[in-house]
């Protein structure tokens, strides 16, 4: 039976989420990749908080933060949102901005994302910042909204900025078309995401739904959005055109290869590869020119574009001569599957996962020794038109 | 060494919540009790939602649901509200009802309710609602603010309806000077609530915990609200200004009786239950009306009591003849469980909770058989002034 888009798109849902709680394999404890991230487009959120008060009149200013997630991320992007907020706030001669702005902070992820933990951690995190900050901190108010933003999330006109980080690049549903039960052979055999054996239309059928997703996405945020508010908007993509380029995509060949090696072992049945797929994209920039400009409600400030190690680490370990192969082999590895495993668990079941990701981490480690493929990550700032 | 205020609201912010998941002792398994509150209340929520819609041109209503817990009560709630606007709506010849209102729903409880749980149900109530509803729904928009409610939670002027049903009966922290490490020596010896035997000083500190506590959620709603805004309030109440009467503390009676025995079994300390004072009361209508004429921002509606039975039976038992004293002690002692146990566990220890709960299932079955003792529960519907 064919799945209907609507389906697909409940599964991503309800089933993709980073893995909860504070263990070992939690998202919390393995997401010094995406902290990283975060911590290189900090100036350019700042610049862009900046931009938004030096131009608008604000009394009660809203902020949301799509794909929060659930760690030390979290919060500590809020903490910097308030920083910037605060130090313009202190030499704010002939900026719009009154003493009482007050602070509407709204956090977003899926439905399954692990809101009890941050939340939790809320009384500690106000308590600081009420310390750090004294009065100057005004009224804050925190908040999470669950659901996908592919669609609306908010209100009409009650967001100024924007935020999202390592959480656009997945899409709202594995492309329709891919799966073998309904092209009645397998597509994409032995791959789980665009691969230099997949076939054109399984790298079209990706383009497109990324194409429709982020589109649905920049016209949702549109009417939530006050005109002279701003976005920054942080993903994985790829430095060229061509979408099989290394630097896209080989964490998942290598993944691929994993899921392969215990089809070998007679762990895990060929098919259920072939009939898995990442509802996952990395684009490159000019998708993102073309949909933003087919869209037509928002302006681009500007498009950068980072290399950033799979391991998150600061990349000058080669000049120390320190690199360490194994280690980062099973750096990565805890990185990929604190975001990977709920939607692997679910299509291969829970058993093999310890097995899986060794195997992967082996990989890695072999493959970093080879060559050190590099994630690119793109960091968009665009501004609402009036 | 003395706690100050705000160590004893930390406290109880962190550690009271309803028992999580949905398992059979958690709170959504057991809280038949609340449930009934909620239903006997639906024609006063409706009455007020109408009263709202008539008397206001809205384009986006602001609605809280404080102290929402996690459970089937929880979305059943905005689904009753959600039907009396489409409804209201349906006929709004002279109303003052936009067709494209906004619904922005706000769920409300400290930091530790199992948000996760209302959150993993929500993909399948939208879709249901959407069913049910068609196009008519409109926008709706649900988040969640976790923390007390004895303080700001929403920005200003943002809420139109406040809905709280067995919430308010909650303290913000125990009332200080209870404990005898304050006091060098046990005040409320062998009690854990307001008792025949205690004291006037407990009586008194208990009434002005409450005071304080009910006078600043007046002050901080009647910040976030709009004039002409309404509240629906239903919290365990008592019949008479006594607050040693029956119907408002004597489940509290029975369960420090059952810690009582297990002191005598050596199973815990007599000083572990001296040094625990339950953070509730049940106030008398003047009380909430005196707190209210005080706080001068809203004024009373109406104010109606009910009777309830202690196992949020239909109280028609009797007529039937059939009143199972047995089942109706373990019914009572599994509601109060899913309630207390946060609290009890955290100062109690988790080794004893199972038997805990047995021994009070058996003084309620036997209190049961000679005295149908039953909760007095208030519902009281404010008006924001202008």
């Amino acid at each position: 039976m064919r799945q209907t888009d609507r389906q697909r798109e409940m599964e991503v849902m309800q089933i993709l989420h980073m893995n909860k709680g504070v263990g070992e394999t939690s998202y919390a404890q393995n997401s010094k990749l995406q902290s990283k991230i975060i911590s290189i487009t900090k100036p350019i959120i700042h610049d862009a908080v900046q931009e938004i008060l030096r131009s608008n009149n604000i009394e009660s200013m809203g902020i949301a933060d799509l794909g929060c997630s659930s760690g030390p991320n979290t919060l500590l992007l809020i903490s910097e949102i308030i920083d910037v907020i605060i130090r313009t706030k202190s030499c704010s001669i002939g900026l719009h901005l009154s003493a009482t702005t007050e602070l509407r902070v709204f956090l977003n992820d899926l439905f399954s994302n692990d809101f009890n933990t941050i939340f939790m951690s809320l009384p500690a995190f106000y308590n600081k910042l009420k310390q750090e900050k004294g009065p100057e901190l005004g009224s804050l108010f925190i908040s999470a909204t669950p659901g996908s933003f592919y669609g609306r999330l908010f209100p009409a006109r009650s967001l100024h900025f924007v935020h999202s980080s390592s959480s656009l690049h997945w899409l709202s549903q594995v492309p329709p078309g891919l799966d073998s039960k309904a092209a009645g052979e397998a597509l994409n055999k032995g791959k789980i995401y665009i691969s230099k054996t997949s076939p054109q239309c399984v790298l079209d059928a990706y383009a497109l739904q990324f194409h429709k997703d982020f589109s649905l996405f920049l016209k949702s945020r549109a009417e939530e959005m006050f005109g002279g508010g701003r976005m920054v908007l942080s993903l994985m993509g790829r430095p060229s055109y061509d979408p099989t380029t290394p630097a896209s995509c080989y964490q998942w060949e290598l993944l691929a290869h994993a899921l392969m090696t215990l089809v070998s072992e007679g762990l895990i049945a060929e098919e259920k590869v072939d009939s898995f797929d990442a509802p996952y994209y990395a684009p490159c920039e000019e998708e993102l020119s073309l949909a933003l400009k087919k869209e037509g409600s928002f302006l681009m400030d500007s498009l950068e574009a980072f290399e950033i190690d799979w391991d998150g680490g600061d990349g000058d370990q080669e000049l120390h001569h320190t690199f360490d192969m194994v280690g980062s082999g099973q750096k990565v590895a805890k990185t990929i599957r604190a975001v990977v495993e709920s939607m692997l668990e679910s299509h291969f079941g829970k058993d093999i996962m310890d097995h899986l990701f060794q195997c992967y981490a082996e990989l890695v480690s072999n493959h970093l020794s080879k060559s050190r493929t590099k994630y690119i990550n793109l960091v968009l700032v665009i501004v609402k038109k009036d």
